[in-house]
């Protein structure tokens, strides 16, 4: 169970009421939204990557650790279908670590931030006094694009359940997706322009824990098609005989994490007219519906309904 | 020398011009400023705290690392002369570090949060693998009062440079006033009430060295009266025979950093002024004056005039 963070982040939401005036969006999605004047908002996320967790030093490069920690900033501006506009990146180094390092982390920042025009506007340098660990931290704003910010808590009973790309293996060889994964800004406005998404987020500790925040944050079930789930070429290779791990691509979908695609919700007419319309490289598939079960649900190859575990990522988990 | 950080620093902002139209402060201030209609802007700041470099479970508790991490974000919007709006919060946990603990550290949150009236938004969880160490990453917006947000580049020489409350020995035993320190956020907004701040930074890296970034970024040189310094009770401490440190108050108050007091610089006129009309709990001390000769300088109790040495806190340095 995803359960630890979640209950937590709960917890922290319910200690201070934000006034909805001008905190329209607050703790527990993936940004939180502050009115500044009657038609001027901002939007703010902030990702911390650890290294030995989100990425290691024997499989990526400073370049990519850069490019990592604005992409996974960028994917909540998508997963709000906003627009990303500034960062601030803080790092806190290694002893040893010197300029050269720092500049070669930079050119993956700016790589990212010049792909989605997202300004570096500053940030902070801490020493550790060991040699390790690295971690970064990336605070990003964005804008409302046309669309209202789409929040994790909107889905609706009758909704078809949408994921952009494919799932699992993101932190599988050779590929290591996670380190270089496009975040679906462009996709996330244009679906905003086609259809009203009822409710968002960006997959980053999995499908089925994902899935289950939005179910939970809008007080809804679902059921989802194991047979329409689409499974990334990386979670398929983990079945091969080469692979060698024995494990099953569907459960690498389910729970492998930092796919970094949107999974959504919209009524079943809007999911036909966005499926219809659809017409960009960057796949959409409906893996199934909201339900008023209050239960997630998946639905085998072979016809039967079982309970989906939920067993994604969880940093709290001990 | 704190030239490494200023170096890279200075680095970052070369890379990419900032249109001025958007971004009115951008890298190497105290915070970055983003413009999102004609009147209004934002500001923001991040601060990364790392376990054993700016704090240590040995003296500190995880409510007062909580406060100290806000604390030290607030104090960069007081340096900005700017007001608190609200803040995102991320850490990185050791392993076994659960709910227990993080209600702790959020007490310390909630407390700075709500003497400055600064929401607590959001943030982020992760735990590393291993049962060390812990870090955290306040990332913070603000917005304008009433004055234009003060910058670090607009010293002019003849300028007074005045400092608030007294400097040095910030880290020293029993006192700690690194983890208890009050940010200068009312005394900032009321000194630019009653007169024009030409350039202001608050101190984390020690006078000597953010006075030289006063200076560095105007152009100007800098002279300031050893005998002026206001030096801290616990600084006075260190040279008495109790402490056996035998380390000079003088030099604890020059370079010991994260006393988060603000350092500023106005007119002859205005300084007078503001000397006269001050009437709050928080002193103001006139220290010294921006000069044009490019150097930093010391007169000494004696009437020797000294260059200044840089050192401070450098998180480059090796």
């Amino acid at each position: 169970m995803s359960a630890n963070e979640d209950a937590i982040t709960n917890w922290f939401a319910g200690q201070r009421k934000l006034a909805k005036s001008d905190f329209p969006i607050g703790i527990g999605d993936d940004m939180a939204q502050i009115r500044l004047a009657k038609d001027t908002s901002v939007l703010i996320t902030t990702d911390i990557l650890l290294e030995g967790v989100h990425f290691d030093f024997a499989t990526a490069t400073l370049k990519q650790i850069g490019y990592k920690a604005m992409a996974v900033s960028i994917s909540d501006c998508a997963a709000m279908a906003t627009i990303p506009i500034a960062a601030v990146v803080s790092v806190g180094l290694p002893k040893g670590f010197g300029q050269r390092q720092l500049k070669q982390l930079h050119a993956g920042i700016i790589l990212a931030a010049d792909k989605f025009n997202c300004k570096l506007i500053g940030g902070d340098i801490a020493g550790w006094k060991t040699k390790k660990p690295f971690v970064i931290n990336v605070a990003m704003l964005s804008k409302p694009a046309a669309n209202k910010p789409v929040k994790r808590s909107g889905a609706k009973v009758g909704d078809c359940i949408c994921v952009t790309g494919s799932l699992g293996g993101s932190g599988e060889s050779p590929d290591y997706k996670h380190l270089t994964f496009e975040p679906r800004v462009k996709e996330a406005i244009e679906i905003a322009k086609m259809v009203t998404i009822n409710a968002m987020l960006d997959i980053s500790d999995g499908l089925s824990s994902d899935l289950n925040r939005i179910c939970r944050q809008s007080g809804v079930g679902a059921i989802i098609n194991a047979e329409d789930i689409p499974i990334s070429p990386q979670a398929v290779r983990l079945s091969s005989p080469q692979a060698k791990k024995n494990k099953e691509p569907l459960k690498a979908a389910l729970n492998d994490g930092e796919d970094f695609e949107l999974l959504f919700t919209l009524s079943t007419k809007d999911c036909e007219k966005l499926l219809k319309n659809w017409n960009n490289k960057t796949a959409i598939t409906k893996i199934g519906e909201i339900t008023n079960t209050n239960k997630m649900q998946i639905k085998t190859a072979d016809g039967k309904i079982k309970n989906l575990e939920i067993s994604g990522y969880d940093h709290l988990k001990i």
